[in-house]
């Protein structure tokens, strides 16, 4: 972010961000631009499994799907999944309509229990930590500080977490039990793990023998462009490095199919998937087996899932397109914001003037406009910097989305002018 | 049990149950009498919800059910079941498809955060015990010992546990934390708990000032005769003895539609589901509200409800008939057997001399017929007296399960006239 600003300038373009702003807030509009919610037009594309599996109530391997059992889920929609979660069908689980659930009962099991290579249960030890990445996911800091897990952020960069932190911290602290990761598309910046990040990720040594990384694969299919971006197969890494156990991998079909009502997926190592299955037994005689099947009669393959998602793009596509439209008609040149223009996933990041992210919330918020409150990228909610704001361009409709955005670019104008003004 | 053998005849009788079971061993049977599953025939009454919601995705108050959100579940869904549960619609959730599952994370969310009115999280006390009413269900017992929660066994009248031996227990000792009760036609005796029993629950004094009844009114309109029992409200009479968070109400609708796909209840006080939905609010991002709509739409109303119940019941009856008369048949008047004539529910007990029952169920296993483990009714799998054994006699179709049912009482005489005659 460099400004091309000369001072002369200023008052002036203060003075129009303020009328702008004035203008912006008289219109008294009401628009969310906080979560990564699809928008209905997305969910109409899955309408089909409203009346479905249509009678239907009999897997492929002639299992009874309204009866209870099944813990691994049904095998048929495990197939479709494999290929795009990088997880052999036998050690990939389909179970419940959450994979953020998945994540917590992750974390309640090596709480409580003990996972494969564990010395004793993490709420036995002293002080437990995970690595987390910034900006990052706002639920996954969540957990980490319901349970009192310590996060330490580890900065982002294009290609992944900054692996020399990761590794210097992974190597030298046995308290570090973990690491979140968004591999593809990442929340919120829409970064892609580079084949050496994954290569790193898997070989590294970790001081912790139950060290796991939290692989949420959640937009594993969710392309933008034409050029699908594929990142390197971490459970196989680890294999092939020696450290079978060291990833537990997390999919959804909530944002293929219907946000709340989709099928989450745990893939693993053996001994992980056993353990999984052993203390799933314990809590449930099995998932909603007819909702795998409706998935699987809806989906019908793998090359049913990518037309799906290819549909979903193209109304997603516009949408991220007036973002990148928006943000640079407005803010481009200013040298007051920098943004991520993401090929895939949910998300876009906005990056303003240190110290400015929560004044331009609060004022979009003041105008109508409610943001995913600033700081919630990073543990704790605290974003050192004060720059980083999350943007979630998928649910309001083409119009709402744009002048969102146009409202949001005048709050970056009016803080970010008003910021240098007082300096 | 008393005998109204004569010496004299016992070794013809032994004679007899042996030629039998060899009979039945020859046979070469494969039947299963171990769980509570509904049989196929059952669940085809509810075939009409492979097809809902046919298309409609919008709830009674607007809600988009295919989205994100409603931590709390449908209010019409909650509606149909508030008042099998006994529990104020605004105090019902309606969740995810096991009420297991949310009792086991009541226990998590205990364990690992704190229950209202709670000096500490659980896990951070040094003993945690929870009162098990004997004989009952195994699944509550097999969570208490993967938490290292201590059980302490005490015994079941046909008016629920004996509230002496609760009373005591739970005035006497702050490390217990809870009790498992299944109110009405428990499993697995079919007892019904009496009105005294559920006022001295509500108001007995308890030494830990977060203790919890994990009421788990799994069978509340599973009636069989047409005298639908009714047990007083625990609920309401908590609050009325001003412990009105002492209960967790757990409900489900798995033996009402589809085992595997149904919806789970809890209810509660007003602070104690504020706590749960504060906990699931990290680990979700809501149920799965399309299979909730499914399930409104297609049990309309509580009438609707009742009037399901009732064919079921048809389906039922014959089967908890059979067993009546082939218990009565075959060991009536042995005195080798005493056994339940539930009213309503999943299974009837059968109990046979003390140090028999593994042996019944060893023999019966190898001749093809699988029971529920001995000792499975009792907390760590065991029954000190050896003389329990649970009857699950929905699953099979009619001919399978009389065959059972014959081919077990054979095992309880070989069992039994073998023990006098070695006596």
């Amino acid at each position: 972010m460099t400004t091309e600003l000369s001072p002369d300038a200023l008052p002036e373009l203060l003075e129009r961000a303020r009328k702008d702003y004035a203008a912006l807030a008289a219109r008294g509009l009401s628009l969310d631009l906080t979560r990564g919610k699809p928008a209905p037009a997305q969910l109409d594309l899955a309408e089909d499994l409203l009346s479905l599996p249509d009678g239907r109530h009999t897997a492929a391997d002639g299992t009874d799907v309204r009866n209870y059992g099944g813990l691994q889920g049904l095998p048929e929609l495990r197939e479709i999944f494999a290929d795009a979660l990088q997880v052999p069908v036998t050690q990939l689980v389909a179970l419940g309509n959450s994979s953020l659930e998945l994540m917590h009962d992750c974390l309640v099991h090596a709480l409580l229990g003990r996972v494969p290579g564990a010395e004793s249960r993490w709420v036995d030890q002293e002080r437990i930590a995970f690595l987390c990445p910034v900006p990052g996911y706002d639920r996954h800091f969540a957990l980490c500080e319901r349970f009192g897990i310590e996060m330490i952020p580890v900065p982002m960069t294009p290609d992944g977490p900054d692996m020399d932190e990761v590794e210097r911290l992974a190597a030298g602290d046995a308290a570090v039990k973990g690491i979140w990761c968004v591999p593809k598309y990442s929340n919120p910046d829409g970064a892609c793990y580079s084949d050496e990040t994954v290569a790193r990720l898997a070989a590294m040594s970790a001081a912790a023998p139950d060290f796991r990384i939290f692989w949420d694969n959640a937009y594993a299919v969710h392309h933008l462009t034409d050029e699908p971006v594929e990142t390197a197969d971490l459970l196989a890494a680890c294999a092939a490095s020696g450290n079978p156990d060291r990833v537990f991998v997390f999919g959804s079909s909530s944002k293929v199919t219907f946000a709340g009502s989709g099928v989450a997926f745990f893939g693993a190592s053996p001994d992980n998937v056993r353990w999984l299955l052993a203390n799933n037994a314990k809590r449930s005689i099995g998932p909603d087996k007819v909702n795998q099947l409706r998935h699987a009669l809806f989906l019908r393959d793998a090359a049913g899932l990518r037309a799906h998602m290819a549909r979903q793009r193209e109304l997603l596509r516009p949408k991220f397109d007036a973002v990148q439209r928006i943000l640079a008609a407005e803010l481009g040149g200013t040298g007051l914001a920098e943004w991520t223009d993401p090929k895939g996933g949910y998300f876009v990041t906005l990056r303003v003037p240190d110290g400015c992210a929560k004044e331009v919330v609060r004022r979009a918020s003041e105008a109508g406009i409610v943001l995913t409150p600033a700081g919630a990228t990073h543990p704790y909610g605290d974003d050192p910097r004060d720059a980083t704001i999350r943007i979630a361009p998928t649910f309001p409709v083409q119009d709402d989305l744009e002048q969102a955005m146009l409202g949001l670019t005048t709050c970056v104008r009016l803080v970010g002018y008003e910021k240098l003004s007082a300096s």
